[in-house]
């Protein structure tokens, strides 16, 4: 059995399926153009926590128990959790997912994490480890600065070019075909759709060092994995509805059309990016965009995988983009080097 | 086909070939009682940079290098490298091992990193998805001190039960059936043993708080999961030569074996703990033990994969052990969960 193809990807040949997921969000995210679509949007950002930490905490665990009650799914019949977060050890996942006690495969990829969290969860369950596995990523606005930059209490300007941390996590629920059929408690809405290909990709650093341009320092990773996709399953654009980045945000954006066109591929038409769908630029003042593993994660779940169900797009490529900076690799003056990784989401 | 054994397990069906491995450390770790084993020791614990992190980073990208040339391969022939460090945003990782450019799944389990990556890469190979892959973790004393507790200058004191993290990296190349045999490249010394099952492990957190007493923290979790792992393969502790934990260091070794006992396991005569065995305690003042990413990784790939080899062992069980700690859980007042992951390797 080979399920591998070509050097750095992977052709499932189990399906495997989105059974359900959840997301839950912060109140600016509430605010913004797919507000409504959310699964639920906090009163405010602390989620009743004393530290911005914890609240990042708590939206992992409401998005689990919520993606596991719209799956109808007990915890105990999930093999395996696939997990992560940006703060530093992953600390919102440590404190956030532990009340469920299902085996935990912690995961990094700066924001491409939702991204790592669904391949490797997707390929635990195509090689048959697993009957049904989650995976959820978060991010939050206040713990994120906080890590990356400026305490908020400090009131720094942020450039055009900066993006806009997303408060919100989303949880999957993936399993095989024998999850999908015949069970009456899977009687919520059934599977939202299928998983049917993976490209990992590596490190890419151009060098770049502002940490207030994520966009531009991520988007040669993304054109990198896109690439590399596009050879491994002998596709292009056009096999595509949409292709869905992550949180390049505008400046990225355009980077990303211009590098794909230097390659030979002309994604303008069919490209989309999470970060610029989830607010709107204009009256929130988010600048670039959002950002951070909740960004895609959340807009994955409440946008992407609706217009999925509802067959408005048949088949997407799902990029969510990482940038690999910590404070200290900033301080010491490093560059900040990105790494994408993308899933083949199909409607049912 | 279902791979899945138990509540937590993996029985791989394919077998899984650790083809080769290599290990580089510090000083330190090169005048303790396995410091002729390892495959290169530092002249000074810098590596040659300027920061403790590139430091850091340098031991990844050598003990990646080393164990591609052991197993006589080439870095195209890697299909996914799966790696981890202790720092925030794991940057010994992404400024360590960019140079290779295989393609790179991230992850974190603190200083069970090292079995999470083991695990996750015997998956990959075992489901058919990647022909030869990596799994490659590292921690450094000084890079460690500095993102958890005090810089080297404070010339803090520490208490009999804090452990000293190891300087160190190992990296691993594993392969199925078909990549063991019949290449004249493979000429180094073949396989080094096979690994034959796996269990993940699930945070475990009993609350405690003290960052200079991991060993008593993580205990717990590795007790958690050896039970687990016993059940889930029907096997008891003489089903092992030797059950190995990563990093407890002698304090939590004594509250291993009491939770053990308490659950009806005697694993007294057979446990041993890489954190003991890395350093000589006595002349080498580094009280409980040796911990970090890099402790259970060299002293796999150094001792223990050679017990293996000359067959004085013929089953063991890796339990490689984290802290789920952060600099800013602990100033927050968090306790300090645990977490353990753990593979048995059999010698061919």
């Amino acid at each position: 059995m080979s399920q591998s193809l070509g050097k750095a990807s992977i052709a499932p040949e189990k399906p495997v399926y989105i059974l359900n997921s959840a997301s839950v969000v912060g109140t600016k995210e509430g605010q913004g153009p797919l507000g409504l679509l959310f699964d639920k949007v906090g009163e405010d950002d602390m989620f009743g926590c004393a530290t911005w930490e914890e609240a990042e905490s708590t939206l992992q665990k409401e998005a689990v128990g919520l993606a596991l009650e719209k799956a109808g799914i007990e915890k105990e019949e999930v093999s395996f959790l696939f997990a992560g977060d940006l703060l530093g050890q992953s600390i919102a996942t440590s404190f956030g997912i532990s009340v469920y006690q299902i085996p935990l495969l912690g995961v990094y990829g700066a924001c491409s994490t939702c991204g790592e969290s669904l391949l490797l969860g997707a390929m635990s369950i195509a090689g048959g480890f697993a009957d049904r596995v989650l995976c959820v990523t978060s991010s939050h606005f206040a713990s994120a600065e906080k890590e990356f930059r400026f305490p908020l209490e400090y009131g720094n300007q942020r450039p055009l070019s900066a993006s806009w941390t997303v408060t919100g996590s989303a949880a999957f629920v993936l399993g095989g075909e024998e999850t999908v059929h015949g069970t009456k408690k899977n009687g919520r809405g059934g599977p939202r759709a299928r998983i049917t290909g993976m490209t990992v990709g590596k490190i890419v650093d151009y060098g770049l060092k502002d940490s207030m341009n994520m966009g531009a320092c991520m988007a040669p990773a993304a054109a990198s994995t896109l690439e590399q996709h596009f050879i491994d399953f002998g596709s292009c654009p056009d096999s595509y509805d949409k292709i869905i980045t992550g949180d390049l945000g505008k400046v990225g954006q355009r980077v990303l059309i211009d590098l794909m066109k230097e390659k030979g591929y002309d994604i303008s038409g069919r490209h989309i990016d999470c970060g610029i769908e989830i607010y709107d630029g204009e009256s929130q003042d988010t600048h670039a965009g959002g950002s951070g593993c909740g960004c895609s994660a959340v807009t994955f779940s409440a946008y992407i995988l609706k217009q999925l169900e509802e067959r408005n797009w048949k088949k997407v490529l799902f990029l969510p983009t990482g940038a690999l900076l910590s404070k200290t690799s900033f301080n010491e003056g490093k560059s900040v080097p990105g790494i994408a990784h993308c899933i083949v989401a199909e409607s049912l």
